[in-house]
């Protein structure tokens, strides 16, 4: 783990973006931030840890709606500016209640178009 | 355009992260950032065009290397905090030589294991 921190490029506020990848369909569920304590305990843990820059706070992905991500496998970028967690996403990364937090595709109109449908009921999981 | 810009919600620097992923093989490519300039030219060209943080400048993606990224679909997330771009890669997205820049893969000993093989040779392309 020393290494994987020694390399890491943390930002001017200590957080490094990462990119989190299901292993299975390959779809880029989400963009978070980690700051070193959320890198050691999600090494630590096998499941993903985030910096919540909204709440200022180390939590655990899906500690609210359940929907934790699995560790699979972890990259670094070649400058260590960012890192890639492969996850067994456990129901739906986005908070919304889709799969993945890219389901909003842009088309040629300029309108995006939804792709997929919700996995749960956000009303359900988080309260109104 | 206007309203995938109205969407995204740049940071203090004018820059909104943008995901790279290869269309076919769904590699993750790179993680780069895009002021409003850079996602109006990409979406012009259909090519990548990023904000170069370390050049203080607008690049298209492969300028030197030769190695664009022509755009196949693209994505907001759910908050407008960052986007996807699914785009097909001319030979390597990494300026070493990798497909993707995510080539170092952490392996349970702590230290990094490369995978795959470099398509380019750094040094030809970029010059020593």
């Amino acid at each position: 783990m020393e290494k994987l921190l020694s390399l890491i490029k943390f930002n001017d506020k200590g957080l490094v973006p990462a990119i989190i990848q299901d292993y299975k369909s390959k779809a880029v569920l989400t963009l978070c931030y980690m700051n070193k304590d959320a890198i050691e305990k999600t090494l630590d843990s096998g499941v993903v840890y985030v910096f919540r820059r909204s709440k200022g706070r180390l939590m655990m992905k899906g500690e609210t709606s359940g929907c934790i991500q699995k560790v699979k496998s972890v990259y670094i970028d070649c400058e260590g500016n960012s890192v890639l967690f492969k996850v067994a996403q456990k129901r739906a990364a986005c908070h919304t209640g889709y799969f993945t937090c890219y389901f909003r595709k842009l088309s040629k109109s300029g309108s995006f178009k939804i792709e997929g449908k919700p996995v749960f009921d956000p009303k359900k999981v988080y309260g109104s």
